[in-house]
């Protein structure tokens, strides 16, 4: 794997290979010594031109545990805000060496650009980009449904027959872009709950149901419900509902918590709004795995980091087989 | 030991054994190498919600000397300062692996709620909260005198016979709260000189002597007077005496540090505003110990992680005997 | 080495030996593990008043190849900024066991007081003091030339017959400064081509020819063209031409360029102006070192420090012979 810049055009062999390699790094981080030399002597600058504090630090925390060096590099303030190209940044982080570069920036497509462009050979994750993806996200989210299925039995398991329902803003949601991308890529049936206007032009291309009623996308047989984060800064927009009417009729209240049943769960990808999106009873209840996804996401940027940069640079057409982790 | 929250219930035991490794710890700093491997693999986070460049590099250092991990998570500009709960903050950091959190906060409290709301299993320290506690400034500071005071013979000493003055702003000062708690446990004598605007309400319960008139204390047989830090945003409250009054009426000037005899210290926690609570020939004198405090700070932090993170994790109740470090 | 503050009295035999020791790092950094554990158990703290992203992960990246732990401490929003003194914050951070400090302020001459105060016993590396110099700036620059000239050949080479152009605002720059002193020193003829407006008062003392026209300058021989990058926030201040004049008058665009002959170079510290000091044209052309100079500006720090902190600190009367990095 060269870079990780989306999950739209991420294989299903290779999306199944980083979970698999996740689940070693997880394994690894109940263990008394958590740390693996497998990166030492290796760079990682996450190059953060959005402020993104724990997305930031599971990356850290990630590369640190595979002993790599972390430097970060906080856009805000440096010469990048006084107007140096993200080309000039790029290549300035892998003259001094960056092994990976995490970035994360408010246009869609930056990573992109960054790691197709020729500027650079190092390797490039996406760790958000504008309204686009965030792939690492839904390869956590993903990683979580899969795990509390199929619990130590997950390797090699895709997600065939499993149905998620995404509710909230999808518009303007990279994680949920990046989700639908994924769990149709492993088999999964994606249902997106969504208010009328926040519904994303192109929809119709993607491989979704769409429903505009909660209650009614919770009637149906389901196995994960997933609660975007509301951006309040976006609740004074004129196509948004209310604090109050979104909470009514798009968030996860009591009442729609208990029509849950079966093993389904709840995931939400953090920080939570408790009491908007998610009521503090289907935060804090057994189906919610909002930590499992914190935990999982150290394990999955391991995973990803490892393959990006461990031993050989293996390509998207990557040979199969479960690789040991030292 | 399982935190470390304040000073107040401290057990005497608990608070010389944290010096006497400390006084290991302090050993190493002076050779070639100054770091030990104990905490590899561990993750510390230092959560800060108030600045303080001071006290996060010294517990950086201190951690790093024991090969933890570290992450800076300054809470300005994150999610939190966005509203997320200390709790949703706190189980994150657990999840992405963190085994210590240091935490500043400006509510009193909000490290002992960390601790025991049954959030977190990471060990928590209390790096200063509201005008409550500043733990392991205490412990500097008590260790500070007893290295004075004992030299290399200092393992297992207590301070009885000990009789400390600390000068200034009581009301708003954790860390006087804290010394006040500890260098008494150990067997101290406090005496406490402050303006009569500026004492707290409920210190008739505390275990001091109150004076109004810096120059009677130091009338007396003294071994250590502790200025604190004059809040220059505080100077314009109408309970507050003028720069000038202050410093007149309870600085250290050159007058009255001619006036301490014997082997008696000045403790100053840094940073100090010299010129007005203690004048640069007190700052700079024999006698100042300041820049012992922020070396054996580094000494009594790594003290604190090794009984949180290394090996057992000891329970308050916990037994003596010097252990080694390796 | 006891502490690297200007090129102005760095002498030739310890120049050419930083350079020297940089070949070395620099071999070290194309291997598979960049990492030498020369330093493990130094502390590196990075003492920046001023903002400089670039600059500091520059030494930081340096810092961790050599193994060293690193403390990024930014006075802004620190109790420096609230007026601490220069000498508290350095005796305290000394105090903390810091090895080195790499400090970066806006005031002349900061360095310099720090190192020879007496306060501390750290060695102190000049990251750029006020328009006074840029010393490891100016290393990497020489490095630079030398080593597009002697390539593998470079250990031991002098700049002698070597002619370098450096062109822009040389009254406020450090770079400039910084490159005068050891440019000459190394044996090569330095001409400065600089607005009239931009020129310092005491020039007539510096070891230059200056011209005011650039295409004059780059009608005789030359080896190397270093453009300085231009303040923008300048710009405005009567002395100074407008961006356009600038551009037209002192830019290197693609006409002059193509004047260019020979194996001559282009230097710029970065971050570039294209279109402004530089046209694209120049920056990314074959002739231009902006990236060699990135990733020679971390070999160069690595050799600063591993003189200042490795065995036994020599002074600056050290003797010759190469030694050999582990």
């Amino acid at each position: 794997m060269r870079h990780l810049l989306d999950t739209q055009t991420l294989s299903k062999d290779l999306a199944l290979r980083i979970l698999d390699v996740a689940e070693d790094m997880a394994d690894t981080q109940s263990r008394e010594v958590k740390k693996l030399p497998t990166l030492r002597g290796k760079t990682v600058v996450n190059l953060f031109f959005e402020d993104s504090t724990r997305t930031r630090i599971s990356f850290e925390a990630a590369a640190k545990r595979l002993s790599a060096d972390v430097i970060n590099f906080a856009a805000k303030g440096s010469s990048v805000s006084k107007g140096e190209s993200l080309k000039d940044t790029a290549q300035t982080l892998q003259a001094m060496g960056a092994d990976a570069v995490v970035i994360r920036h408010s246009a869609s497509g930056a990573p992109r650009t960054l790691a197709t462009s020729g500027w650079i050979s190092a390797g490039v994750v996406n760790a958000g980009d504008g309204t686009h993806e965030h792939p690492t996200q839904a390869l956590l989210d993903a990683f979580t449904i899969r795990k509390r299925r199929f619990g130590a039995d997950s390797r090699g398991k895709d997600l065939a027959g499993v149905r998620v329902v995404i509710v909230g803003d999808v518009l303007h949601s990279r994680v949920a872009r990046s989700n639908v991308w994924l769990l149709t890529t492993l088999g999964a049936e994606v249902v997106l709950v969504t208010p009328p206007t926040l519904i994303p032009q192109n929809i119709s291309g993607w491989p979704v149901r769409v429903l505009y009623d909660l209650d009614e996308a919770l009637a149906e047989r389901l196995d994960a419900v997933m609660m975007l984060r509301i951006q309040l800064e976006r609740m004074h927009a004129a196509f948004f509902p209310s604090e109050r009417e979104y909470s009514r009729r798009w968030g996860l209240d009591p009442a729609r918590l208990e029509r849950l049943t079966g093993d389904s769960i709840v995931l939400h990808p953090g920080p939570m709004n408790r009491g908007l999106e998610i009521s503090a009873d289907a935060a804090d209840s057994p189906r919610s795995t909002v930590l499992e996804q914190v935990a999982n996401g150290v394990s999955v940027r391991m995973a990803v980091m490892y393959l990006l940069l461990a031993g050989e640079r293996m390509d998207d057409a990557m040979g199969s087989g479960q690789e040991q982790i030292r």
